[in-house]
């Protein structure tokens, strides 16, 4: 899928290795752990892409792959102490390897690290854009912690909030990647407008994923969600169909008890709730790709697609 | 002290207030909080002061001015968690307040609101500092923590650590407040040096005061670092006067009890640790000021110096 770029993406996570890498031996091990643990590395991907429509000059995009995957990667490792996550990726999480004060710094560092590569990039849209970002992500995620066991949230707070979460930086790697390589205006704004829809139904199938996904291949628990008393889109779906309110009510009584977990989760899917989140998801989709309609078609055009249309149909 | 300057640093003040405001009700409070708190605005006074010093435009040196408090004042935020900090300025902390979860993300978002000022600088040696500046911090924190418990960490360690975590971001400031008013590069040198030595020197005080301070004026419990295994200079230095090892045993025995870490605190002033301390933060005072010595007198001058006076002198 990645095959045009897969070169360059390839230098870039040797180059991210080399960034994050410490002289320090303490500071060595936490700060790759989670670098080491792999990911799709979607951002830098998106980069790398965007800019294959226009002057695409793989020094001058760099700086801009990279700190999108940092910035990710931050929000990660602060994400865990957060959420009391132990495992991530099929691996301890860096909370759950070194505890929450390291995890802080860690993050702290990392973001402070991706903030050097955006200077790099010398281009002042761009750093105006990862701040604007990186302050709304922080809107989501504290959005998100106070709306933890509330399962009264509504579908527009569900939007909103995985819009700042998750959208907004896939769009903004999507965006930047052309902005870098001067790629025209009009065809800037499909990759906004892209990224921003391939984000939703990204962070739409990795709420399904949550419920539906195999253990082994999601690598941290299923139901995680749901135990961290979060509701996503499923949930909120099942609930529309809940004329019966027993989900509702099984939801209210929410324990730890796995086999309730397990209970809860077959409702949600009797209930309609994954079927109607795939829909969803889809349809972001579609709305992605028709943002790119106009576009003349290209190998390049076509990996889009593909990339969005994986998203929908990964299991992982 | 800050007369020259403080029609403008009352305007900062008010404008720190409206950008960590929040519409959220939810966040409007926690992240509010530490401003509320007070806090001696060091940060800002020397931008603005150092911008004195050449080209003076308020507007210009604004963003500088913010984002260098706000930065500062993510780093407290998370500093709290991480130290398990109840108390700062004499108010219960945002961790106290409001947990861990909140305070992180209210760090990374005031860390990120400081993005944005940086953005309207437009100035890309100011990015680049500052953001080398934060990633040096993090190495500083990080060092103090893997040293914590380590009576034997010696007073090299103790210098690059202080330096790092708090005279680099105080030498940022004196700086790029020049360079945001068009300073000569001689003068912006020795506003670098004096900011340097200033800070060192200021967190020597702040080391020495947790030892010797009126707890109410302190904000928060004397012998807080001590308590967290933490060995600063006056320690180190009465390690050094140590003959007989009475101050190591009793560190290696250290517990939380009161009565114990009273005599301990007692035991390093009748080791000399205290005025040994003092000693090192005016020799770096001293220092400061010779930086300046080929700078013109005039008002601004006298108030750099001025300030480096009242940073041994004082007692909060």
């Amino acid at each position: 899928m990645f095959s045009l770029i897969k070169e360059d993406l390839k230098k870039i996570e040797q180059e991210l290795f080399h960034e994050v890498s410490e002289a320090n031996e303490y500071l060595n091990d936490p700060a790759l752990h989670l670098l080491r643990a792999g990911g799709k590395r979607l951002r830098p991907a998106f980069a790398l892409l965007s800019a294959k429509l226009g002057e695409y000059n793989y020094e001058k995009v760099k700086p801009l792959a990279m700190a999108l995957e940092l910035i990710h990667m931050a929000t990660l490792v602060h994400d865990d102490v957060v959420d009391n996550s132990f495992l991530r990726r099929g691996l301890p999480t860096v909370k759950a390897n070194w505890g929450n004060k390291i995890s802080i710094h860690i993050g702290d560092r990392i973001f402070a690290k991706s903030l050097l590569l955006i200077d790099a990039c010398k281009n002042s849209y761009v750093a105006k854009v990862l701040a604007d970002v990186s302050v709304k992500m922080t809107t989501g995620e504290i959005q998100q912690l106070n709306s933890t066991n509330q399962i009264s949230s509504s579908l527009k707070e569900y939007l909103v909030k995985i819009r700042r979460k998750t959208a907004l930086l896939l769009s903004a790697s999507c965006e930047l990647g052309g902005v870098m390589a001067n790629v025209s205006p009009e065809v800037i704004k499909a990759l906004r407008i892209y990224g921003l829809y391939v984000g939703m139904a990204f962070q739409i199938i990795d709420d399904i994923l949550d419920f539906t996904a195999d253990e082994k291949v999601l690598g941290k628990p299923v139901g995680s969600d749901l135990r961290q008393g979060l509701i996503t889109l499923p949930v909120l779906l099942a609930l529309k169909n809940d004329k019966k309110n027993t989900l509702w009510n099984d939801l209210l009584n929410l324990s730890d008890d796995n086999s309730k977990i397990d209970r809860i989760i077959d409702e949600i899917k009797a209930l309609g709730g994954i079927s109607e989140a795939y829909s969803w998801a889809k349809n972001y989709i579609k709305k992605a790709v028709t943002a790119f309609n106009f576009v003349p078609n290209s190998p390049v055009k076509d990996t889009f697609i593909e990339i969005a249309e994986f998203i929908v149909a990964r299991n992982y």
